[in-house]
């Protein structure tokens, strides 16, 4: 069983970079890793081994990291997020005081140069 | 002479995209399409024919198109930066009303989701 936040990882490389994948890629990969389908399963579904299964998830496990690695977009998206969340936070406050507004502008301009 | 708006959106797809290209892609075709090397020029700099870097524009400008095709990180990415520079110019205006801050919750809203 693999950990909660290795599948959310996994997702969110998935869903960034999926479309990078071959069809037959995308579709058994997000059946077995992302899905709840066996291996075994997964080998009867798609008419491979279940070895085959297997060396294409390991492949496909490294080709989405490589991407990561070379574009970063996962961890940028994941850093925007989180500002956007802050100014969220503060706007939802309602009652925005001076420091709050410069705060806002200074993560705004981080994101900005972010993106 | 490629107009300005076009050297943007390819400077926006190189930026995104270029670490998929290969190191000698990369190179010819920063030089010749976002620097001002000649086709000639780089020719003779890389060791090719001018045919040879005429080619290789034209294909790495399909495979950036494509990536972005099946990608679409940097149309994404313009929405969130037309977004958040929204949210700075209200932030910025100082004296904030609570429709702002409402707006403002909207706003990152609608990014949370796109992100």
């Amino acid at each position: 069983m693999q950990g909660m936040e290795k599948i959310v990882e996994k997702t969110l490389l998935y869903d960034f970079y999926g479309e990078l994948l071959t069809d037959h890629q995308r579709e058994v990969y997000g059946d077995v890793v992302l899905g709840d389908l066996g291996y075994s399963e997964a080998a009867q579904e798609y008419g491979v081994s279940r070895q085959g299964v297997h060396d294409l998830v390991k492949r496909v496990d490294r080709q989405l990291e490589d991407y990561e690695k070379k574009l970063g977009l996962v961890k940028r998206f994941l850093e925007i997020r989180l500002e956007v969340t802050q100014i969220r936070t503060m706007a939802d406050r309602g009652n925005i005081s001076r420091e709050d507004t410069a705060r806002m502008v200074q993560i705004c301009d981080r994101i900005l140069t972010e993106l």
